[in-house]
């Protein structure tokens, strides 16, 4: 198959068929490869030309990519692979939505990102984020199990109110799977 | 600044001052971050904006990305941070237009992919390409001052003859740039 053809998404499909496809293509383009920067690369591309398939608030999306754990500094995101206008290369965990969703390792989904404590913003267009941690699991000192955070995915949309329970449960997944295909 | 902003190119702006826009934003994002993959993900992003600004063949581009060194495996590139549809993941020194550009150590500029024996057609909307390896220096056994390929940049188009030497001039200098701006 020529790759380009997993970008192509039918017109009129609905988000939850859409996330499917993002899902089911990204294993497809997972087999055999876990370099997390191709993978991610590919990723971005898949969620940006499924958000623009779809009606508005998802075809209003702006920003579509991730931020991974910055090896230069703990505590501290850096840009990773995206579509979208140029970004904040780093972000400290704690600040703003991204910061949230790394230190609490938990979904951030924001309806008014004017509304959230400290939001940094990297773009004034963006009205409304969803941001999901993507986490591996990691033994803790007591050998119990734990996960640990590698990255986030970070959707943003330029109308307030672009995302709900769907994205949320269709992110999450692709986090999931993200987690488990690739080296970190 | 807001850094979405470095993505807004004026229009009527002409293709070397959308270059020189391109390489003057490039330098100011790197100054004091040398992570590559967030420094390419930017530039992806600036150059995918400049080319949308101009009139055509420019705002044909349908790819503009990276392909670096993949850890994995030598004589092999493996996709980066890009803007357009999903692409090979891949690609073997030697085979087609980015690996000729990694083995020569040469910028290509293909007016028609079509005619590149052992073109890869990761996608059949392009038509015409350029791609310019990205080189550090590296010592040689005989202590002489050599050059190391790191990566290639690679920009496709939708139509044939999308590119002449002034792209191949302001590619060249951002490729040089980012040779010395990132920890490889």
């Amino acid at each position: 198959m020529v790759h380009a053809d997993s970008s192509t998404f039918a017109a009129g499909i609905s988000r939850e068929e859409a996330y499917t496809q993002v899902l089911e293509q990204a294993e497809a383009l997972f087999d055999g490869q876990r370099n997390w920067v191709c993978n991610l690369a590919n990723t971005a591309s898949l969620l940006w030309h499924a958000y623009k398939s779809l009606p508005a608030p998802s075809s209003e999306v702006n920003w579509a990519g991730f931020y991974v754990l910055d090896p230069s500094k703990p505590s501290q995101l850096i840009l990773g692979p995206f579509h979208g206008k140029v970004a904040c290369q780093t972000i400290a965990f704690g600040r703003g939505v991204c910061g949230a969703a790394a230190s609490t390792m938990e979904t951030q989904l924001v309806p008014d990102v004017d509304l959230f404590p400290g939001h940094i913003a990297c773009d004034g267009d963006s009205k409304s984020e969803i941001v999901v941690p993507i986490r591996i699991p990691a033994s803790g000192d007591d050998g119990e199990q734990k996960t640990k955070l590698v990255g986030i995915i970070d959707i943003d949309c330029a109308v307030k109110g672009g995302f709900d329970e769907v994205d949320r449960k269709y992110l999450e997944k692709l986090a999931e799977l993200l987690g488990k295909a690739c080296d970190w």
